[in-house]
């Protein structure tokens, strides 16, 4: 069976795209697991494991203040962590997680929530929320690994 | 039993200790492991996923120069590496990581080889090498994570 890393490896090679990554909930993750395949330094250039706000701001220059209207889990804090990872490597091709992978959550911003970002060069900034439910921490993140490279996968189709 | 995670983050948080990993070869998977329990944002403040040299020198501020002469799989770069990580975050605490996850290597560079750099406030960069032999990628990847979280767990003892 061909893996998700497989596929991507495989398109981004073929497309001649660079990749980064800008996670939170997911630590370092999702470059992990791009990673996974030999040869991934042919796509891959860098990520941002930005898990507390201060390096939110300062590796991928998030707003102080749309950190403040929205918190750090929200469409808008994607959106920017997105467009830093783009504009902040040599990649063509960037995606971003922030989430709340738990245990617990808000009822505000419940357990299993998860926003995304995908940024391209030359276009919008794409977000979108998944709620993966209470599943537990580590099946929030697996999961938010997954969806994040079917979207990388899918935006290179 | 008590994870490596959940020992480090009982360490840190013991001593008031915030930490930044800087990766090469395990792409992320170091502080993927870290945040793998909750209450890590307490102790883990950022990672940087270096896996180009263009973002080894961007992020870290690894010098062109030490790439040209060490090559990226040397513990002079895992000393810049480490000491970037540390100042170029809020951490006190910083690990590195550059290495041959092959499959394959060079005789120079045998499959296996990872360099690691530890970095402190207030303490000179240690460096160390070590030859986890020819394991393969996902056995050499996850002995350089285990490796490395006991360099930071015993940095705290």
């Amino acid at each position: 069976m061909t893996s998700r890393a497989e596929t991507l490896l495989r398109r981004a090679r073929e497309r001649g795209v660079m990749i980064a990554t800008a996670e939170s909930c997911t630590g370092g993750l999702i470059s992990g697991a791009i990673t996974e395949v030999a040869g991934s330094s042919d796509i891959f250039d860098r990520g941002f494991v930005t898990y507390s706000n201060a390096a939110k701001q300062a590796m991928l220059g998030v707003s102080a203040e749309t950190l403040a209207a929205h918190g750090a889990v929200s469409t808008a804090v994607a959106r920017e962590m997105a467009a830093g990872a783009l504009w902040r490597s040599e990649a063509d091709l960037a995606v971003s997680v922030t989430g709340v992978a738990g245990p617990g959550g808000s009822e505000a911003k419940p357990e299993g929530r998860v926003c995304f970002g995908l940024a391209q060069t030359g276009l919008a900034v794409q977000t979108q929320t998944m709620e993966f439910g209470a599943l537990g921490r580590g099946a929030v993140r697996q999961a938010t690994v997954d969806y994040a490279l079917d979207l990388l996968i899918r935006a290179l189709a």
